[in-house]
């Protein structure tokens, strides 16, 4: 097992509140964390708010001083600006691994449902941009309302962690038990994203009916 | 609750693993089954093969037939004939809760993968031909491995259950309860069934690395 306290993790997009919680958390558990954002003074915002629960483990920087500065970078972004920012960030990110925990849904009166997506998901969408990354699909259904409350210490939950490279589905199944009481599963190659990030969608619906922080745990492993 | 020892569930495709293990364990719950095939001989040779685990709470007849004297229609046939299936059974199928259980997957070298749905789902195409039933999707993620193995006496694991009519979701989640360990969990609307039908390829890569027989548990409900 690796250990992901001698990583510096960015997290693309940590100021919204999922990558947000994703950056407390690790922090808390002692990975160096670099909040990215399109403007730095606002990650850097975001990351002195977070100081204290974190012991200063978090700074702020662009996304792309971020990216630049880290072994391993997080991409929380919101669906709408996913491909422009990956484009743009190609050249940085090359050599990294990326993990991509972006959920394409939309919302009506009736709730989330998945977007369709033409590369098949977020996560294959990364892939097709980044060819010089090892791109992940992890962390789609950590509840963000869960990781940012103080008052949360475990969670009862793992998180799929999807990719075609073993080395690197390893370290990101590390990085997620870094979190306590999460659990890293290896949950297939990218070809089968799309319904681990769309499932997003229906525990959204779980949250509505059962008025839960919905997540799920594999059996029998 | 609902008592589901007071419905005739019919299992279209009730011969193949799926649709055997699920007979099986509701019979011997206590719920009356019809096993449905096309050849109403196999039927019949499946029931009598479960009639000691099942105190004779089993019988076999023709989809058709099956489906003519049962309260919830359960549909576990594969994904090549479910459409055509579902039109020759439409007018027979009017007016009850139709349960589909299908998996649309591939299958190659790498593993399982889902496979496109022009309807969105193997439960939208189902409700898209069967305008006068009320179509749920529910039992996609149990092992066929397991509910047949009678060395098994409880699972771990849960059913989402997905649908659009609260009193049939609600139905199907008490049929799911009757298996010993299992809970039915409300899941969303059918037009998030495709990411839950999907997941079963998700699990199949579990299982391969694993070892296992992997299910999915809902946490904080």
């Amino acid at each position: 097992m690796s250990d992901p306290t001698r990583l510096t993790v960015a997290v693309l997009g940590g100021t919204g509140p999922q990558g947000r919680g994703l950056a407390r958390r690790w922090a808390a558990a002692g990975v160096p964390v670099v909040i990215g954002s399109r403007s730095a003074e606002r990650a850097e915002q975001t990351a002195a708010l977070l100081a204290e629960a974190t012991r200063g483990r978090i700074t702020g920087a662009t996304n792309a001083d971020a990216a630049a500065g880290a072994d391993l970078v997080v991409v929380a972004v919101p669906w709408d600006g996913h491909a422009a920012l990956l484009t743009e960030l190609a050249p940085v990110l090359e050599g990294k691994v990326v993990v991509d925990c972006v959920n394409p849904l939309g919302f009506d009166a009736q709730g989330a449902y998945a977007l369709p997506v033409v590369e098949g998901s977020a996560a294959q969408q990364a892939a097709g941009i980044l060819t010089g990354s090892t791109v992940v699909a992890a962390f789609h259904h950590l509840s963000a309302a869960l990781l940012e409350d103080p008052a949360i210490e475990r969670f009862d939950t793992d998180v799929l962690v999807l990719g075609e490279d073993r080395a690197a589905t390893d370290l990101v199944q590390d990085l997620a038990a870094a979190i306590p009481g999460v659990r890293g599963v290896y949950g297939g190659r990218l070809r089968n994203a799309h319904q681990v990030e769309a499932l997003t969608a229906n525990l959204i619906s779980v949250n509505r009916r059962y008025k839960a922080h919905a997540g799920v745990r594999v059996t029998d492993i």
